[in-house]
């Protein structure tokens, strides 16, 4: 028997709900992950993102790298003991981090050379060497590690990168070797082009991996053209494997992506937002540093269960804001992953009732009211 | 019967302990109160300092009044509810820091003109204005309005600050009125000189007052010069009020302050440190950034209880102050505070128990031994 699984509850439409199942817990789906980019989601203590109703963290392959290093967290017992969180970690591969961060990158069919943006040092990472420090790190979900150009791009330059990514995948999945409790998924990529998104899927199928992403997107694309490859691309992917879509995204990114079947997501909207003084709530985007919250005893949003919602009002929320105190990045994060959980616990439901289309509606509805009008 | 009381449970030596009683909850002496400038103490939620074992908090009249302004605050419900802290809150007057942080401030017999240090608008603060806005904070525990030489300063420039103080004094005490649950402190003053800090003594006992803070310390003077003064200063003031020794400090001039008969104490100390990777252990200062740390699978202090020290290495805390993660700031100072409220109520006991004496020995031979070596 697998100590990994992937166990579906429910359908409605193109919309999943279901349990991915781990040694270190289980991740209910459609599952948001909070990133914990450096060993820790930025102003929250680990059981706080608990509280929030997290099962599944995200970690940076890139930054855990170059610092602390991977051997080191090895060495110290691991991510999940150095960080203090003992659920499912995912780590992504480094390779677009690579891309956005790094200075001076060389790539080649090995892999890619570059300069870490912390001290200029020069690093290398390929398929095996991506694979061995997401095993240094411990990682549960270890993703494979792929090429990803920013769109838009020319058809060649995705197909060339798809195609190379797709011998990295393989390369990934016989440097992964066998790790009973650990996951390798494979990423799709293909950018918009739908036969490139098919052939890629076709690539990763016949290699077998426990999961499946839909990679290559939320790099410049915009919502309409990512719906448009999503409206085909999960269905090309294996119905019996999680399929996750990388760095997405806003809420309303978030649910039209499970709508149209993607599992898992994961994105640092809600905790960057936190930190710069925006809100997300049932009501679309509040900018808590406008001065019209400076006097409004309410909170966030009545509704909200959060800490933030349930023991402060959007006075104090702006007072801090303005202050440049740190209770104010640390309340407006958990809100926001709060509000981010409720969501997709909300989903969860409605796909299990069969009443996702409602709810989606309902969504849709609570933002076009938008914020409570000013006192 | 008063709202408001104080009751001794022990002795030994000069040292006391017992308990400041208020319509918000009890205060155990002697008490340490972590400051909350501006409506927060930094880097923490309140229900995490209160799980330090804090009774009550410091709120600074100066910083509130410019931002976000009292009459704000007071229409939000008051401090307490504005910053989700029940218990009860002392308030300083506001003298202090205008003297230390506002520009153009102007002295006359009135009280202070001085321009904000934020905006640079213009504020007058005298005794009754400072009575004023802290009645609108909802201060417990209100300052006198006084007036305070940086030391060293000439015996002339000591007297006729100190006579005006105590001038200021009645004029406090005179604004307060009568405000059943609220109490009002007096402040000595008379920089080094006992016989000032004698008259002092004596002009604010005639007015009366619910409790004595010994100020004027801990303005450049030195450890040495403090504990000459502690040793008669305490004594001048009424043996049943609480006696308040106002900013300060680190660990050492705590324990030796207590020695001398001081009731309660506010320092930034150990949240400042937290936030500049500086932990405050029984074995003295550790400074988390060095390098020493970056591999250091064990707490900081293997005795201790707070959230950083059972759940995270000093490979850890070092790593997240290194990247500049506020998990960092939020764990230090948790741990500062636990360290701080944890030797409070080591005191408290070994006064109650008569053994200060032995309390004290084992504190500076603890620190005397120095942090554990590394590894």
């Amino acid at each position: 028997m697998s100590l990994t699984s992937f166990t579906l509850h429910g359908r409605d439409g193109a919309a999943r709900t279901g349990v991915i199942s781990t040694p270190r817990g289980e991740i209910r789906t459609p599952a948001f992950m909070p990133v914990g980019t450096a060993a820790t989601v930025k102003a929250m203590l680990p059981e706080s993102v608990r509280a929030t109703g997290a099962d599944i963290l995200l970690g940076n392959t890139y930054h855990l790298m170059l610092r602390p290093g991977a051997e080191r967290v090895a060495r110290l017992g691991g991510l999940h003991k150095f960080m203090n969180w003992e659920r499912p970690i995912l780590t992504d591969s480094g390779g677009f981090q690579v891309m956005s961060l790094s200075g001076l990158r060389k790539l080649t069919e090995e892999g890619v050379t570059f300069k870490s943006h912390i001290d200029g040092s020069k690093h290398m990472l390929s398929p095996e060497s991506s694979m061995e420090i997401q095993r240094l790190l411990g990682s549960d979900i270890v993703m494979c590690f792929d090429e990803c150009p920013a769109l838009p791009a020319d058809r060649q330059r995705i197909e060339q990168s798809m195609r190379l990514s797709m011998r990295w995948a393989q390369r990934s999945r016989d440097a992964f070797g066998d790790r009973p409790g650990h996951m390798l998924f494979g990423i799709q990529q293909g950018g918009l082009e739908e036969d490139l998104r098919g052939e890629s899927a076709e690539a990763l199928t016949s290699i077998g991996f426990d999961g499946y992403a839909v990679g290559g997107l939320a790099v410049g694309e915009g919502q309409e053209a990512m719906f448009q490859v999503l409206d085909f691309a999960p269905g090309q992917l294996p119905e019996d494997k999680p399929r996750y879509l990388m760095g997405v995204g806003k809420p309303d990114d978030i649910v039209g992506a499970v709508k149209r079947g993607i599992d898992m997501m994961d994105c640092v909207l809600p905790s960057r937002s936190g930190r710069t003084g925006q809100a997300w709530t049932r009501h679309g985007m509040v900018n808590i540093k406008n001065a019209r919250h400076q006097d409004d005893p309410r909170p966030l949003d009545e509704h909200c269960t959060c800490p933030a919602c349930r023991s402060y009002s959007r006075a104090y929320l702006h007072h801090v804001y303005r202050a440049g105190e740190m209770i104010s990045g640390m309340l407006l994060t958990w809100h926001n992953l709060h509000y981010y959980q409720e969501l997709m616990q909300g989903m969860r439901d409605a796909i299990a009732g069969g009443r996702f289309a409602a709810f989606e509606a309902e969504f849709h509805a609570q933002r076009a009211e938008g914020d409570i009008p000013p006192l």
